[in-house]
Formats: C-alpha cells, sequence, structure tokens
C-alpha cells in the first residue's frame, strides 16, 4: 500500500479533508476542528480505500493542513552545512536546538509572504515538517522500528525568518514569527509503517524566483525524528497533530563568519558588532525582495512521496 | 471597586472557578474550558458582586488559573540587574527579548518542582504574569491609557529555568519547558481600569528555604506592558486568556561573566568557554536542590492586590 496524500480545503465555504491522487480531490466524511482530531479519527489504511464522489485541486481552496490550535515547535541548526553558513562550528555544536514559532504564522502553501516595514533581511527556510500521530504526556524511547506509532505523516514547512531581528535580538522566536512567516502544506502525507525509511531519503529543493538556493536530502539531517522526539518527550508533552519542523540545509541568503572570525568581532562592543552583521548582510542579494517568488518541493525520488508545491509571493506590508 | 481575586479549583471532582476573599470562596457559575472563556464570559464588575455560598480555600484543590490552551509568551533579561548577572551589558541591549514555554509546564501553584536527573543547574525566576482580556489579530497602539482593554489581569509565574540546558544551547524553550518549570498563581487579580497603575509597583519577592533571593518592584520593568503589547501585536496573535511572563529581577543563582570578561572566554574554543561556565556555576549555592523550598509572593504594598504565595518543593525525578 502506497502513502496516502490529503489535503485540508475549503469548498463551498465549509472546510473540509480529502484524499488527494493525480490532483482529484476525494473527500473524506466528517468534520474535524483540529489536525489532531483528524489524525485520531481517521487510519492510512482506510483512507487508501476511500472512494466517492472527486473534486478537481483546482475547485478548492488549499489551507494548511495544520491547524492553529497545535504546537509548532522547530529544530535549529539540523543540517552541517547550514550551521557553518550560520557561523557555527557543527563539531562543536552537541546539542539538539529547539524553539518554537508562534501558531499564528501558519499559513495555507500558496499564502503571500508579507514582508513587514521593521525587516530588512528576510530570508526562506526549507524544512520537512513532522505531524505527530499520538500524544506524549511523558519519557518514551522512540527508535526507527517504533517511529511510526509517533509519526503520522510529513509536510513542508518553511520557517520563513527577518533575520535582523532573529540574530541579534538572540532568542528566535520573534523573527521568525510574523504573520504568515509558517506556510505549512500543500498535501499532508500519511506513512505507513513500511514507508518510514523514507523520512532518511526526502529531496528538499527551494527556488527564488526560479533559481535553486536549498537543494538537499533529509539523509543529512543531524538529529534525525526518533532520537528528537526521545528527548523532547523527556522536557514536555505533545499532542496528536502537533508539528515539527526538522531545521533547513544550506543555501539560506544569511551570511556570518566563521567562529574564528567572530572570535575577533566578539572583541568590539556589541553595538559595532551587530553593524558589521547588518552590513554585511546587505551584500548578500539573496535576500528577498518585495515581488520575489519562492517555491519549495520535497519528495521521495521514486515520487512515492510528493509533498506538492509551495508558492509564496513576497508583498510589502499594507 | 477593588480588583477581585479569582482561583480556579478542584472540588468533588469538578473544576470550578471563584471569587477569593480573605481565604474564603464563592463558586462562579457556569464551566469555563479555558481561561479565554472565563474571562470573556465573566466582567470584574460582575463578579465584584457575586454573593453565595462559600468554600474555605483549605476544602480545595487550587489549579492554574492559565489552563494550558493558551499561548505562554515570556519577555527575557528584563530588569537592568538580572541582565548584569546574565552577562549582559542593559545600555547596549536595546530590544524586547521574547521566546515561549511549552504549555505542558504549567502547574498550580503549590505543585512539587521536578528536578530532571539530567540537569544540574536548576534556577528560580518569580516573574509577573499579564493575562489577556482581548483576543489581538493585527497591530495596535497599546498605552497606559487603553491598557485595560487589553489586560484582564496577574498572577506570579516562576519561570524555572535548567542553567546548563537554556545557556550553552542558546535557545531557552528547552531549558524552560520541563514538566513543573511553571507554576502559575495561586490568584487571578482582575484589575478594573482604576487600578492599572499597580502594574507600575508590584512588589515581586522571592524566598529559598526562607532566605530572601529576589526581592524588586515592577516599578523596574524595562519593557513595559503597553510597549509589548504593542510590538508582539505587530508581530503575532495574542488570545484571550493567554500568558505573558514580564520578565525577571535579579537575585537568580545563575552568573555570568561580564561582557568585558566574556570577550576574553570569546577566543577560547567552544568547548573550553561552556566548561568553563559550568566550573563557575558548580560555585553558586544558590542553584536548588532536592528538598528547598521555593516561595513566591507578588503584592501591592497597600494589599489591594496580593496575588499569594507560590510554594514549590524541590523533588528527584521519580
Amino acid at each position: 500500500m502506497p502513502a496516502v496524500h490529503v489535503v485540508r480545503f475549503e469548498h463551498q465555504n465549509t472546510v473540509q479533508w480529502g484524499v488527494i491522487r493525480q490532483g482529484r480531490i476525494t473527500p473524506i466524511p466528517g468534520e474535524f476542528a483540529t489536525t489532531g482530531d483528524f489524525i485520531r479519527q481517521n487510519s492510512v489504511e482506510d483512507l487508501a480505500q476511500l472512494k466517492g464522489s472527486e473534486l478537481a485541486e483546482s475547485e478548492v481552496k488549499l489551507l494548511s493542513p495544520v491547524t492553529r490550535n497545535q504546537q509548532f515547535v522547530c529544530q535549529g541548526a539540523n543540517y552541517r552545512q547550514h550551521m557553518i553558513e550560520s557561523g557555527m562550528d557543527p563539531d562543536a555544536k552537541k546539542f539538539n536546538m529547539i524553539f518554537t514559532k508562534a501558531t499564528s504564522c501558519l499559513v495555507a502553501a500558496d499564502s503571500v509572504l508579507i514582508k513587514p516595514r521593521s525587516v530588512r533581511f528576510l530570508d526562506y527556510e526549507i524544512e520537512l515538517g513532522l505531524i505527530m500521530k499520538r500524544a506524549i504526556s511523558g519519557a518514551v524511547s522512540v527508535t526507527d522500528s517504533n517511529l511510526h506509532e509517533f509519526i503520522a505523516g510529513v509536510v513542508i514547512v518553511n520557517d520563513y525568518s527577518a533575520r535582523d531581528i532573529q540574530i541579534p535580538q538572540m532568542q528566535f522566536y520573534k523573527g521568525k514569527s510574523f504573520r504568515t512567516f509558517g506556510p505549512v502544506g500543500p498535501y499532508l502525507c500519511l506513512l505507513g509503517e513500511k514507508d518510514m525509511h523514507y523520512l532518511k531519503a526526502l529531496q528538499l529543493r527551494l527556488t527564488v524566483n526560479g533559481q535553486v538556493r536549498q537543494d538537499d536530502s533529509t539523509a543529512n539531517l543531524v538529529y534525525g525524528p526518533a532520537e528528537t522526539l526521545t528527548e523532547l518527550s523527556s522536557v514536555q508533552d505533545l499532542d496528536t497533530g502537533d508539528l515539527i519542523a526538522t531545521g533547513t540545509p544550506a543555501g539560506c541568503a544569511l551570511s556570518i563568519p566563521s567562529p574564528a572570525k567572530q572570535k575577533i568581532a566578539a572583541l568590539m562592543s556589541e553595538a559595532t558588532k551587530w553593524k558589521l552583521f547588518l552590513k554585511a548582510q546587505e551584500s548578500r542579494p539573496q535576500y528577498l525582495k518585495v515581488g520575489d517568488v519562492v517555491e519549495a518541493r520535497i519528495r521521495s525520488a521514486d515520487g512515492a512521496i510528493d509533498l506538492g508545491v509551495q508558492r509564496n509571493r513576497v508583498v510589502g506590508e499594507a
């Protein structure tokens, strides 16, 4: 049985879920207030068998498959090359960096990206998002062999980031939480036990105005899903339907000097250090401008898993 | 009309809310699934008039007045002296640092504090918590004169922190999100328009085993509620009942060298730098040990506002 791709969508003023196959959507009976409710009440086996009337994808408005009443937990610096461009030494960082984004930044995959007036350096970050299959309320040991009990499926996440706020203000939350900074979807691919191996072999590819900027595989994740869930479960609760974004590969606009050069910057005053940081970003034409179009895709090489295309046009703040 | 103090509690296996006056609780009719529902459906004016049968505080089990389905947003480094002990230069930090704690750490004010096995340096942080009165879904301008439209009331929060995780791992979320690391309450004081001036004159006092460790006034907050809400509203949505913890004053166990001394540490390898950081914490007897009892109180000098006493005994992880 292949993995099942589902969508959440609006059609004739009602929000529904559906199975999507070759651009045709079979609506799933029932109403689900949260992603958690949807996952608890539908099994991948039943959905794979679902038959019924079909809608064309073009007839509906696709929504984020993650609802705003779920948690949005993120891993940072989880690909070696992205660590280096972020000014970290991959061999010195020995921890799984965790932060959150405000859930009000969750939007549909084809949403515009609003560049706030106060933000100068707007960056993209394609990431694989994991969707929780069950709730966790205490420490559990998650391994590759029981991972299917914990992960329901995967989505594309773009962890848009205002670098001039995120980096100088030390805590990532604010600079990554602006409204529209978290497109999710379009497709949620529900994985069966036999599909779990794909988590280590998904191709991530992001373009800006058609030019490839990020192109990597989840094979290169530093902290994988099993060890991440094991550690997180010892800290906090997770609910069915919660979203964990697993970090972005190299290719962002952000450029931070190597740890060696940072030792020199550390001797400067805070004000001088951040002035130089902002100056360095000015020389990076990769930062997003109004009118740019960002496209993000995640799929397996064999095409069995295809999370669709996110397409975000950058617009100015009204 | 004085400010009204309310509690959320369990009595005879049902969760209720009540007005508390001199240790006696008058139950409030109705069921409220979230703090937001409670605030939307009850006005401080009506509650001030509430009459009915009473329960003694000792007859009930008090719960956190903030439910776990609300946001838990935090300000960091928001008192000058705490910035200095945290290794920051208050004159160089020109931003309102924002992060979150996982809501699964929210517990009742008299909860035990579980010291995780993996945590060596467990610290306390008394903070004034603000509870949202209305939802915000776009940029608003909040001033001292309209603040009463946005803030429903105040609570005590203890932002317990595992320093050996929070500081070396750069993002605060994980080290501050362990289960039981966020006691809230016992009392939620609902403020009328005329009580808003108290936000700038509340006394915070925290003791460990009876010894005073933190003792300051909200008069010394760097970023006050109005400017914080104005900025946050330009970033993210907030819902009625959401909690904003406003940062802690000086007196924590944490000790980080001054920015000048950090310039020397910056020349070391990452590994050496963090080894020295942990070594420095070892010499701080203020860190919490199993058996310690932490008490936190917040009140106005005139006694009109008294948020009660939090009392947390530190226990080892089972």
